[in-house]
């Protein structure tokens, strides 16, 4: 295979990439972006040898520690259940949560083989049964996996006698209410305040 | 900057990709697909190192004559004049075409930078020029700037006694013509044979 196919193949890897985008992708890098061909591959390279997890986290880091958990300064009662480092970056973007996190790497999938230990339930409830941890947030997707692993995570912490919460279902901000789907509008009725 | 925000910033170079793509290309690589990291990479450096243009028709080529213009076997009396090595690839992989290309890598675009020269203009007459070239076909873009070029270009052809034909307008296969657009019916019907 030559370098042009062989570079289209593999920009072809890349999540919502197919045979037509990867070609005109290849197509502008060598006719309009040469320079970004080695910044690309360098930062791949650098990425895939740097970026590791943090050790009590789990998220994405290129310390043992990451910056979030080596942060004195949050709020320790709170521990936040996220499903991956691109919700936990969400959750940072919105400025409204000081507390500290813990990252599933993914969620409960007993038919893809995922089960409690692939998400590290184990050292989840280690970690929440830490001095000073007063609430575990779950704030896993609102899809039937999503509810399931915080279930199956609730039910664990209380047995251990941990406090969990779960994210408000409603209406999203922004929304008219004549295009938001049932099931979400009967849950903000029923969680209504 | 971080190494992962390194590498979404790289990845925002590529055409199409925004802030939540490369993000999400990212994060995936990182947490799924470790091993297409530095196969990318490679790839970009391999394709960045190794790929120029072809001496003779300009489109891309790991050698200093491409495959197309090497093969002594395709007919020599055809001249295709194309805008970029993507449209190039596109007439390939139609089948119905075995003469030779000349790749312009752009089009005529005044206020962009890009005259005659930018184009190759010049070697692209001194191509046709050549023994047994019978006729150039000029295959640009069907938009004013693909026009003019095609334009300027038939005119220096003429002036050197060369002939040159340009792709038929009509209506595109498979299309129901209450939806084709009435400047392509109206070329559909005077072009009609």
């Amino acid at each position: 295979m030559n370098a042009l196919d062989t570079l289209i193949e593999a920009l072809k890897r890349l999540p919502g990439v197919g045979q037509k985008s990867a070609q005109r992708m290849a197509y502008h890098l060598l006719q309009h972006d040469r320079l970004a061909m080695p910044r690309l591959a360098a930062a791949l390279t650098a990425a895939g040898e740097n970026i590791g997890h943090c050790e009590r986290c789990h998220t994405f880091s290129e310390t043992p520690i990451c910056s979030v958990c080596a942060d004195a300064g949050r709020d320790g009662r709170l521990l936040c259940v996220v499903e991956t480092p691109a919700d936990q970056a969400a959750f940072e973007r919105t400025g409204s949560y000081r507390g500290y996190y813990f990252v599933l790497l993914g969620r409960l999938s007993p038919l893809d083989g995922i089960g409690t230990r692939q998400i590290g339930a184990a050292e989840l409830l280690e970690r929440a049964s830490e001095d000073g941890v007063e609430e575990v947030i779950l704030a896993t997707s609102f899809t039937a996996e999503g509810e399931a692993t915080a279930h199956v995570l609730a039910e664990a912490l209380k047995a251990r006698g941990i406090k969990s919460t779960r994210l408000a279902r409603g209406v999203p901000v922004g929304s008219e209410l004549e295009y938001v789907d049932l099931g979400t509008i009967a849950h903000a009725l029923s969680d209504r305040r």
